[in-house]
């Protein structure tokens, strides 16, 4: 016999432990809370996945995620659309833009080179980052990959892109340091270096 | 404009955190995890849960969750029916048996009497209880219901219940000490002290 007392009950726990960090005994328990919802609410909880999938599209500038074919940031005429931050995942943009800093304009790569996981250049949205910097408007992009190896090995991929492609604009790239309200002396030794390394012009 | 970049994003998020313990920050992963699976494979995850609250039935015996009228536990001719062990929800059917120690049947109470959360005794199956012992073939009822006040609560209304109704028959309750494999000097007080309390003959 299952451990299960029902083979629904087992399924809908499969599903739930399909996600990813969901252990099968945290999966049961949001189960058993589902099931103690009304009809209605377990039905808009399954049909919001359901109209995600169905409804959601990539916008054809940036490739963020949007209910519309532009999406609401690519058709602001009041962003700047000569700068593009390229990032790594929609999470990445919603970052940023809740830091009310940014101004420009995105571009999401879905992913960043990794031969560890069989992702290359061809899996994520560079050629059409080339392509969208060559019609000419783009004035400069920044990079705000990770700082790991695949994050550092795809900043160097684009930048030669750019080079070959004979495009010449402004790169940048977002500034590493100690973060804002954080103890010198609990800064781990490679950002703190980086730190020193970059240092910029104080501004008494 | 929204924080999201889009609403069907948003009000999927917003399902996926009603979810007891899943913050927005981990809502927002799964969906977007869920976003990168296929077609078939969203619909199988959403219609696990509307199949759930469609199909499942509860117990007409014993209360738990089942796919049929009679759960397999109480269809059963290799279990012991005049033994039942009451208990809180259909977890601890599931750990219960997971121990391959009980061969009795159970007593779902799909919840503990709890003044603070507004959870009386007629919001919970003690009535049914009462009425299946009452049928006189039940010689032992274990309480297996959690060491808290509003457990200790729940056992007694039982209790009192059976007397009231000049049931008189076996009433015992989980043996509570130290776990198997724990250090002394590691237990509790309230538990160590217990287990001096009710310490049991030595079988040698």
């Amino acid at each position: 016999m299952s451990e299960y007392p029902s083979i629904v009950l087992e399924q809908a726990v499969n599903q739930m432990a399909s996600l990813p960090g969901v252990g099968r005994r945290t999966a049961l328990r949001l189960v058993l809370h589902l099931l103690r919802q009304k009809d209605e609410e377990v039905e808009a909880f399954a049909g919001a996945f359901l109209r995600l999938k169905k409804e959601v599209v990539y916008c054809r500038e940036c490739h963020n995620i949007s209910d519309t074919d532009l999406c609401p940031i690519c058709s602001s005429m009041r962003r700047d659309h000569t700068t593009i931050c390229v990032v790594e995942n929609v999470q990445d943009v919603m970052s940023i833009e809740n830091t009310g800093q940014y101004t420009g304009v995105y571009h999401v790569l879905g992913g960043i080179i990794s031969p560890m996981e069989g992702i290359g250049p061809k899996d994520i949205e560079i050629d059409s980052l080339i392509e969208r910097v060559s019609k000419g408007d783009v004035q400069e992009i920044i990079l705000a990959l990770p700082t790991t190896m695949e994050g550092d090995t795809t900043n160097f991929y684009i930048y030669r892109r750019l080079q070959n492609a004979g495009i010449e604009i402004k790169i940048t790239q977002i500034a590493r340091g100690v973060a804002v309200g954080n103890q010198i002396e609990y800064t781990d030794e490679i950002t703190l270096g980086r730190s020193i390394v970059n240092r910029i012009d104080f501004k008494g």
